[in-house]
């Protein structure tokens, strides 16, 4: 059993971008905090954890299991481009229906953003003017440091979450590689300093324990590894899993399971948010192409069955249909072959909506990372993996896809850091004496 | 580490129905035999399993790690109503082209079905004339285990697994209750004692593992469990998990672990051949959906999320559509609920072959109830449960339906008995030093 | 050119039934007078029609085209079995939100709905207690007929359309041969004398136009039919085009055009309204399933084009499914086969609102029957089997169900009343001068 | 009536491009020859044609009711880039069965293409070594007249049908404005002339009618308009409707004719043949692009509703992706909108196969281009618009895309060529008398 510190005090969890997804999240837990609506889509409040045999019948919620922080203790803070209350953030996102915003609308009107870090070339298709200024990006990150003791004042801890657009696709780099040349580039304005690795290294250097939501790399860089292992903090990233990637990981281990072959993947979606304007920029895309292309090559481990799977034609689309407004659809069309070799063809189609699928994740997120510092692990958290398109591991390992096998490793960090035995579901005990 | 008998000599496979699944299944162990095929879809030739850490990369496939018969042992027998060779009566299937089937043409030739058990008022839209008749079904059974024992020549060992239609549904009764009214009944021609049944005690009688891949009760009553602990006999069934159900145990699982909500899930399905017929009479159809019904309640668990799933609508149709043939298609829509209960919607199209997907199925369970009996594992098998529609448990516990728990307790039964370490996912080891 | 009186004054439209369809027409042609929104789906309101050669370009609107009656012309009458304000029965529907209600909640409350005649013999599903009472039939007639008389009071003219439930499927009996064999069924209380025929005799003996939007015989017997002729009145029918049958008579024709043969045609839809509720009633189903299974009997003419049709199995499915609400979901799988018989798939999902789809074409049919009337067409009016999936039409002909020669029907009778060419396509006249 | 001249003799169809298309014609048509088939899909040989009144029961099938070319009577001449027989060629085109093939060898073998006329520049993924050689296009052309005349021996009338792949796309120049200007760019050897145009202008030259199935503009220039009423020629185009298009224009006109409003029409599709490779370069693609794309506007006539179409956002991809060889798979995603605005959603899954929807259409369109030039039909044929994606028409007037309009204009030609009555449907003639 790990010790962990109990949760006293106010959580602060500070939110770069306030767009679809943080307005989103900020009007459900204002709701929750009124006792307005039930947390679904949460696994910390909502979903319950084994104990023991199957027959003892324990099955306590995670949220009264492990030493979370309350809801009622969070309080959050935002940077954006457009200097505008997170109320009128959020009718302008469209995501929620203007009588839920109502019930919230004093609480969303305190919220106003500060002015965010941003360069137009990491994000070619949205311009703001809410922004800051500065000599070179070592001072930009100084303001955000600043910002953030502003924002420590009668809070207890905090939390970063990058829930801002996906920036340009960027190489691990020179830049990247130690936190002594990524601090220079800071100071000479490197190029391949992206905002969001400003916001990651202000936040770590405050003791702040960060968590990327979108697909650049951002933390995922040795320079950023270096310095949370440095100041004890832990990170987490990257690209929250939703959507259609979300359906891939959870069909692609039940196909695999079954030793059925695959030919091809054939996957287009569109969606008409910002996000999608984002994307409909072809720099942006390639992050994001990049991070969820590898999924199904981890998942289905064509050098270890490559009978089944080294002929697989894997292909994403991402389209930007503004009829859709903040729903998301996904076709996905797969090639599959059974015994002999016989073709079957899976279909399937999903009717989404990003941010009410991203919003209970980056609560969840925020409330597993607080626990992390709080239990003194440090450095990345693979056992968060459930949670993205991208996860970031050791160096060792290969990162894991399989939703099943990162929610197994999920609750059974669970289990270990409570001092409770690991569930293997062997279950010959319910037999034995037979 | 389990003690377990060598594989040695040949290992007879005994089919009740010589019908699309069966001469799929032969046909293809006697193309894998002469080295024309690959095990698609079978999880005992061709899957791996980890040993030890993810960074030790000890991946043996399984019939390698534990030890199972080999293909090039096994000799098949089968029963049937109608008296035609394994050749024609795969032609009749038209699952496999001519082309396939001629490369085994010889083969498939040689076996011919003996005389079936078979009652039509328990299967109403076939009818036959190869069948056997006797005073009552304790006569029969006596014949059928003649035919047992006369297939046992030149055999190390045999099992059973029924391969034929389903039957009419038929609840648990007084008859079924215990091995002394079940012996009563057969000598009485009770009406409750399916033909299926007369085979499986016939076949647990002479010590033969017995699996039942078809909805209906058959091995899962009193009255055959208590034989079969008294006999030393492996059991496992029933209903092999294929297609649409196979789909849902996939789907379910992944929507549960991120605590979507669920209205409703509505399931059709569209099939032409003999088993479509077969459940075009609305008792056989009654066996099916029951089977198919409990699925989602078992994996949801509305008990203990009532706020996500106990308003779930859940409604399976299956037709018979004789375009199709022995292609499958079924339809899925499932209406989820996010974060505040706003809607999503999942659709899914799987155009599938149900003797492809039956045949690697019914190796599997074959070679692993031989193991099983080997390794002096007897009654129920329930680390089975991942091949099945409705499997078969103690009556402590639930059946599990999540096939992902089903999975790894399958892989982790494999490793106790072969006495390695068990899978936790835990994988904390790769950052505690770092 | 046909003569038309002017529709001047008041035009009354009387609705048996005020259920999702009815309040939503309402609704919506409440908005319409206030200038809130657009008449979308009705073709009165907004197509055009070609007069002239294409180079022309004479292009009006149909009613400007026509004499029709005008929209603020327009008054409601409703009778239900339920006593509340057209207000509260569309809050009840769910089909609107409440936003666009409360637009026109003045107009809604004051529409209330005189009694029913109902009997739930004929809608097994229903039950209400707003229902008038008598010693027979003709008696429940006669009241019809009074409140007819009333509600006449100020307007010019009137037309009723039948928006109630699918009542049991009735065979023509001896009973609807002949108007006096009706008329003493009705003194009698002839079972078989179905509630809608009720007000359709009542209208029809008042001089009122009679429409019939549900799949039960209604004003399709040959007593009606002999009424319509002696009073003069045009006549209508039956069940509205809407939802998966508007999509297969717009496929079915297009397939057939280019001589794709069909193997079969699976049809299932899910709906969870009133509608849906009553069909769950295996005999109100049948009503419903007698008239969508002709349709593609009639499009595609198997007698005509048997090596191209003649195995077609054509199955349609409705399933109750709570989840859905007021919106409607159909799946279509074709199997059709081209070039040398090679198979091909087609496959449509269409998620539609039923009521959203019928309420303009109830507005339509109000309007061109009123035309019909004007311009002295009595009896069964063909040229709007536009608008039904099960056209009534004469004796010597069968019905037309391909959408697109129903369309240029309507459009050629309408051209044809004004005394305009005809548009046949022919169009060699851009050529000829070349 | 029409003076048509009598079909006698020999008819020559000559198929520039020897691939997937091309060989499932000719052997379609050999097996047609030896009554091994029916021809599914042709519109020629199987559709009836209505004349009369519906209640005179006159249908005769097209081919018996026009002077048509008999099938037996057909010879097939290629072209090709790849030396090898038709045979070969239809085996490596994967359309057809190996055992279907197998029917026609000897006829199939006995024909070899002539070398082709071709140009890397325009088709980019393609390269052959069976090329024409020659100092410029003009030359080039010479040598197909020549190849034309030696064809012509023992034939009594040729047509030519451009079944060879996407070229590049161009847009009109100066160079295709006048007949002058373009003999002048062959001699020249002008870029913008592309190898299709050349096939065009030495079969118009030689007096032989050109159908065009690609999209390139190839006929669709002033330059060969002019040459073809020069020469007495007709001539049809462009780019054969078979697949995702051809349901578009089932199902547009269908939507559009009930009013019904579109924000968004979404489609993709999925093809692995040698058409999809070659439109995996974007220079081709914008080709099928540009046809592709223009459908949807003239159908819906946004410029008459805007209130309903103006704001469609309407998307095209084409994708290549090897596993589906030479099937192809269409989604189409429909945003509609109905009464109040209230949104539906259509979606269509189409898997077809290219070449078995495309070689019946050539075949019509050579049996009735051959009709035409022997009715003294002569340039731009508008009324077989029903077989092209971008059917080429008279400047006078806008391109008819409906395909039912199409069908109507189609057969009512035929009508009016053998002097029948034109059918418009107005059919009150059965009502008239009652």
């Amino acid at each position: 059993m790990i010790s962990i510190k109990q949760p006293e005090g106010k959580l602060g969890i500070l939110l770069p971008g306030m767009g679809a997804v943080t307005t989103t999240l900020i009007a459900g837990v204002e709701m929750l905090k009124k006792g307005l609506t039930v947390p679904y889509g949460s696994v910390t409040q909502m979903q319950t954890i084994r104990l023991g045999r199957r027959d003892d019948k324990k099955y306590p919620i995670i949220k009264d299991f492990v030493p979370l922080a309350k809801v009622d203790e969070i309080e959050f803070f935002t940077w954006d481009i457009t200097d505008e209350t997170a109320y009128d953030a959020a009718k302008n996102a469209k995501v929620l229906s203007e009588a839920d915003l109502d019930k919230v609308k004093p609480e969303l009107e305190k919220i106003r953003p500060m002015k965010a870090v941003f360069d137009q070339k990491h994000v070619k298709r949205l311009s703001g003017t809410h922004v800051k200024t500065g000599e070179n990006k070592m001072e930009l990150a100084e303001q955000i440091r600043q910002d953030i003791r502003r924002c420590s004042e009668g809070l207890s801890r905090m939390v970063m979450v990058w829930c801002a657009s996906t920036e340009v696709h960027r190489e691990i780099k020179e830049v990247h590689s130690s936190l002594e040349k990524f601090e220079q580039g800071l100071r000479e304005n490197n190029e391949d300093i992206l905002p969001s690795m400003v916001y990651a290294y202000a936040a770590i250097q405050e003791g702040v324990p960060f968590v990327n939501g979108s697909p650049q790399l951002t933390v995922d860089i040795p320079a950023l590894i270096e310095l949370a292992k440095a100041k004890n903090v832990p990170i987490a990233g990257k690209d929250l899993k939703t959507g259609q990637t979300m359906i891939k990981t959870i069909i692609a281990p039940g196909i695999k399971s079954r030793m059925l072959g695959m030919k091809g993947w054939f996957s287009t979606n569109i969606l008409g948010n910002r996000d999608g304007e984002v994307l409909d920029d072809p720099e942006s895309l390639k992050s994001k192409i990049v991070s969820k292309a590898s999924v199904l090559d981890h998942i289905l481990q064509k050098e270890m069955y490559p009978q089944l799977y080294k002929d697989l034609h894997h292909r994403v689309n991402i389209n930007y249909y503004p009829p859709k407004g903040d729903d998301k659809e996904g076709w996905d069309h797969i090639d599959l072959f059974g015994w002999l070799g016989y073709p079957m063809q899976l279909k399937i189609n999903f009717l989404c909506k990003d941010s009410i699928l991203a919003a209970p994740i980056v609560l969840d997120l925020a409330l597993f990372i607080d626990l992390a510092q709080r239990a003194g692990m440090i450095g990345i958290q693979e056992w968060l993996s459930f949670y993205f398109k991208s996860p970031m591991c050791s160096e060792k390992v290969y990162p894991e896809h399989d939703l099943f096998i990162q929610h197994k490793k999920l609750k059974n960090t669970l289990r270990h850091m409570m001092g409770e035995d690991l569930i293997t579901h062997l279950g010959n005990e319910y037999y034995r004496e037979e």
